[in-house]
């Protein structure tokens, strides 16, 4: 099981999720990784942390100003990226392009999407992950499994379908150590997470209940 | 084999367009539709030709000031649109929602792509038809099946292996007769075409030297 | 005073309500259009009531499938077009084409923005109109003269500033002849209005108390 | 005068363009700045140089996955920030919202703006400062002070008439110390370049050709 913390534009610090995050994959054994904003990469990235781009333009090196390339991202410590996040949706052929720059800066790729159709959607594009996103669930209190385990199994049988070398994650409605197991229950290799770890008061105690049904 | 002439903006007489589209498939029984602005909508309409839309918005009734309303374009004469065009590219998401608010509103529905992976992809969103469209043949002079007949036969694989029931058109390099032909040899089960009608001195010559291999 | 009304994507009857526009227009001596979909246009303008355009695409004439092109609204009937409204947002480059556009069409222009900055800011573009539009009185039941009218008279001085040929509307919290009446008090010469017409069980009663002060 | 080098998205190497730029800005007495990609904020930061971003988002802290925060720019130590560059075209109320979250976050602003009435409307948003990029000139060969002058003189007025607090630069058309001289001489008090520093064999040469005339 996977776990990524999506850091957003919250106000929090980067590093201080970014320590706990690191240590506690060390002492659990568990993979997990944290998404900060570009400019915060670097910093992140030197915790030792697996770290991860909250998103990477379509385009190649050259006259794009304002934009965020993948080979930048990598270049600061970025080792996979999201892509058409729920707050960033992307055109297709952007999402696309995006996932060839990733590939061209050796970027893991994790594409968001709302229900099962989209899923295979993107699935097609040869993401090495997509992650469904109940749009009832995204900031919602209700956990995935309660709310609507249906669209997570119909996820994982859309991707299957069209490619079963791509995992699916869960990307919402995950904030115990319980959501985690169900979601694993459901046929979802990882999570994401947002609020739940960097909005916690104590960001270590958060991954710990996180992480204890799966050690 | 499905004909579909998209007027995009271009300075020609739509009404001209659409008599001569009426006209000659009337006369060759081959289905040829037109999709004028949507302001050119229920005069296109009004001359009998099969009508589409170039695009609707993924908005359901509201309050969207400036959208192009699914149900708007259907009471204007369109039973049918193009989405995700090469020069109006939809977000995934959105495509997804104009997908059914095209449904709601009873229009056919054929949804445009670059290349077979992005075809896989909107072949899972559950369209009537998509279109290929391969980049170095859009506006160019040659005809698809010199430049890249593989591209229109790994699209129609593609489109096939998601759901074998959504028809693959040919949305670029045709501009006579014997690319409809050779389109059609391709597995294209329709073509999508622009200036080759639109812009021609005589709308009527160019359709009728496109079916003739039809009739 | 004038007064247009913003048919947004409302489920309404839009000859119905361009019928009754067109009629308190002649009875009462007052200014009244009505700002359809673009697929609605024609069979507005088919009643002899002002129409305008909700949106005009920035491009000129040519391969821009989608794009609601200036020329085609005007062949429609409208003589006006609204851009930036706020559901509809545009690049600021992108607002100073759709001006070019406009004129090239020979529509009359409105410009919508949020504050009295971005009204200084649109009306250094050149259009004939601008229509302030609070945010928080956009949809909401607080009339304008009430909740914030140093708004509206914050916008007339702002667009006097740049230039003081270009008029300024109110663009939000009119819902009664009184608003009306309290909106020119404040120095706008004209009112936007969509829902308390639009949605309205007789949208005919409800223009006629709208221009009942006016008389 | 001040000289903001953009290093877009090119493939060079921004920690050597920066410590070149602090060297010739240290030399010279000459105010220089470079802008790189956001994962490069602050290793351009930690080389001492005047750090600008090339763009920040709209938005405040919160649920925004993908944007540039203006905070967490300033955190990697950014200065200043570009706006509305020709490569990135925003929303009218984006650009105003932009200059909110840059004001909050202590960031020097400079929007961009393709001609004279973009310029003023710019202008009146309130930002530090503008540049006119003349379309014709952008990423081509010919300096501004032969091709087209007046759109520098033109923007420096129109400016001027609407705040003439806020400082005009020159964005486009500049590659060598005669073109800075030229375009202090048509008004501007800055230059924006990008490939005629970024792309040289040798940055440090060409930032000192480009400081001569004003030593």
């Amino acid at each position: 099981m996977f776990i990524l913390v999506n850091l957003k534009a919250y106000p929090c610090d980067p590093v201080e999720v970014a320590t706990a995050a690191r240590d506690v994959a060390d002492d659990s054994g568990v993979r997990i990784a944290v998404a900060p904003q570009a400019a915060h990469l670097s910093q992140v990235a030197d915790t030792g942390v697996e770290t991860w781009a909250q998103h990477v333009s379509p385009n190649d090196y050259g006259s794009h100003t304002g934009s965020t390339l993948a080979e930048a991202v990598a270049e600061a410590g970025a080792t996979g990226t999201l892509l058409n996040h729920s707050e960033n949706r992307m055109k297709l052929a952007d999402i696309d392009a995006s996932l060839d720059a990733a590939g061209r800066a050796d970027l893991e790729t994790c594409v968001c999407a709302n229900n099962p159709e989209q899923i295979a959607g993107v699935t097609a594009l040869g993401p090495d992950s997509v992650a469904v996103e109940p749009p009832e669930l995204i900031g919602g209190p209700d956990p995935v499994s309660d709310a609507d385990p249906d669209i997570v199994r119909n996820a994982v049988e859309a991707a299957a379908a069209v490619d079963d070398d791509v995992d699916v994650y869960c990307g919402a409605g995950i904030s115990t150590g319980d959501d985690v197991a169900a979601a694993g229950d459901l046929g979802a290799t990882g999570i994401l997470l947002a609020s739940g770890v960097a909005k916690a008061d104590d960001p270590r105690a958060a991954l710990e209940d996180l992480v204890a049904p799966l050690r």
